[in-house]
């Protein structure tokens, strides 16, 4: 199961370019950029993609599937994760215009592609594959903390929230650590980290009781590798995510973990009801529930400061700084050389 | 989706009566004696019941279901839950031989009787209903602390491990509240809940990202009723089930939380690696995970001291409340009144 098969992918974002549920999207650019040959959104065509996600330039955005023929795309990309995980009714018109053209189709929401019945018919018949990246196919295997066997050092990024940066945080540590000359390996764990690695398991599809399990196995394939950059999900205080992200610290029993952090992120989803608990409780609540199976600390912070300014990302950093008593970056906005640093002298590699 | 059509049943253990795994039977055995006519084992068969699980006097225990047709049962009930939730391959011939009969199956494990070709070709012929227990069915809800705004009161009995007596410990307190005139509900989350009470969600079957969300689902159910008694699952620190535990958290944001332990579980599902956490910890643990929702304190201890004489139960009853300054008892030995009175006191009803 990989992507590497399609390569001239077009991004479907229909509505939601530059806003938050894109994130798929502006993921695919930032780390696949060579892969992809457009974007489809008819509330956004025609203008420069810098201007939405702030990068990008280059790639064309169009109204409609038929417009993107001369791009010669060979998929359409759905380029969103909305809470929740269905198919917007506005863009299904783009996926039914791509199968008639013959392309593939990639999701990573939780609604099924194969599980539509029009969409499943209409691609049988024009022979065009419906990938289902968020399927997880039959998993049955229970976690009992085998990843601390293996050689592999494990760092999993873990959260205040939920969308608020692990996955780019790990991506960005694997590649400084590969920079830097370590055997590094990317685990991702969810739909857009897959569609970049080209493989993965989207553990918040598992069925609760295997969902660690699900984990344990993703590390058991990178297990005599040096090193691991876990992407982690949710958050531990997370009113809907907390099981997903409870599952990946036991499966993985990681050896470090980073802490990720948006300043300003008073509430998760918004809800008024729901606030984000203090990161310092946060972390020692994670540092708390690894403690009896594999014993690992939070080595650093990773300050999501998009949108900011440097003077007010600076001085959320200091403030972090202060009191976390941890290392803290934006790794997209200074560089992950600290975090990696910090890594490096925890594990003593 | 209720039991209720099928009211005499045959429970299946082939191999594992008295054995740990069989705990589906005895539970059905314990809450819904009146409707169980039989049990099926080849390797305990003629023998009386008491012998293997101290209880179940006058259930007779036969070989095969053909040796069963004078109690003319109306379904087979597959009695076990083990590890990983697979149909034992020593079972299939009696499921078989039931359908021939004429019996419906149920079956609470993750393996699905719909989905095996033989199970489900063969029924279909034959004519009678496969109800797999532990199928969520459709499940896209997400928790967002819904369950603080509605009326009833929530109690949630938690563990310091796996199988471990919360299913007992919320059916007993339940009882004990209707008895004292209260207006109480169970909420089943488990099969053998499920199975007992004749609705309800297997929570550990549901995709990770919506377990949560089907916890505070089941509460809606409940929503208007006085106080409910949650039985929950897994443990916080279970390498493999901890995920689950921590959706029933989150998910049903209870008012109360009842602990249940086992003196002498030292290990999680007997592996040398993977300790159980001490109780304080744990109730620590809970705690601090429920409170930037809805906090909440865990006001009882439900102990398990089944095969313990009493002595030692008593001891072991005493040292725990010095432990943990709680109330400690066996709802089983002596009665769940004390833990109730705990949980009346602390929500003011």
């Amino acid at each position: 199961m990989t992507l590497a098969r399609y390569n001239r992918l077009l991004l479907l974002t229909e509505g939601s370019l530059g806003v938050f549920t894109s994130k798929t999207a502006v993921s695919l650019i930032r780390y696949r950029r060579e892969a992809v040959v457009g974007v489809v959104d008819s509330t956004a065509a025609g203008r420069p993609i810098e201007s939405f996600i702030g990068f990008g330039h280059g790639i064309p955005i169009v109204p409609d599937v038929n417009a993107a023929a001369s791009l010669a795309p060979d998929a359409l990309l759905v380029g969103i994760a909305p809470s929740g995980g269905q198919l917007p009714e506005r863009m299904r018109r783009h996926v039914l215009d791509a199968i008639d053209a013959g392309l593939a189709i990639i999701s990573g929401l939780h609604f099924r592609l194969r599980e539509d019945a029009e969409l499943a018919e209409r691609a049988r018949r024009r022979g065009v594959e419906l990938w289902d990246v968020r399927d997880p196919g039959p998993t049955t295997h229970l976690a009992f903390g085998r990843a601390r066997s293996m050689r592999v050092k494990r760092v999993l990024t873990i959260g205040t929230d939920c969308a608020i940066g692990k996955m780019v945080t790990a991506l960005e540590l694997r590649a400084a650590a590969v920079r830097a000359g370590l055997d590094a390996a990317f685990v991702a764990t969810g739909q857009t980290g897959i569609m970049i690695e080209g493989w993965g398991t989207s553990i918040d599809a598992v069925v609760s009781d295997f969902a660690a399990g699900a984990a344990e196995s993703l590390v058991a394939r990178v297990a005599d590798r040096q090193i691991c950059f876990i992407e982690g999900q949710g958050s531990i205080e997370h009113p809907a995510y907390s099981a997903v992200a409870l599952a990946l610290l036991h499966g993985t029993c990681p050896d470090a973990m980073i802490m990720c952090h948006r300043p300003g992120r008073t509430h998760h989803n918004e809800k008024p009801d729901c606030p984000v608990a203090p990161i310092e409780e946060q972390i020692a609540l994670n540092e708390a529930l690894v403690a009896p199976l594999h014993p690992a600390r939070v080595v650093g912070v990773s300050l999501n400061t998009a949108g900011m300014n440097d003077r007010e990302a600076a001085e959320h950093a200091a403030e972090l700084a202060e009191r976390t008593r941890l290392v803290v970056c934006d790794p997209i906005r200074t560089g992950p050389a600290p975090l990696l640093a910090a890594v490096r002298e925890a594990l003593g590699i």
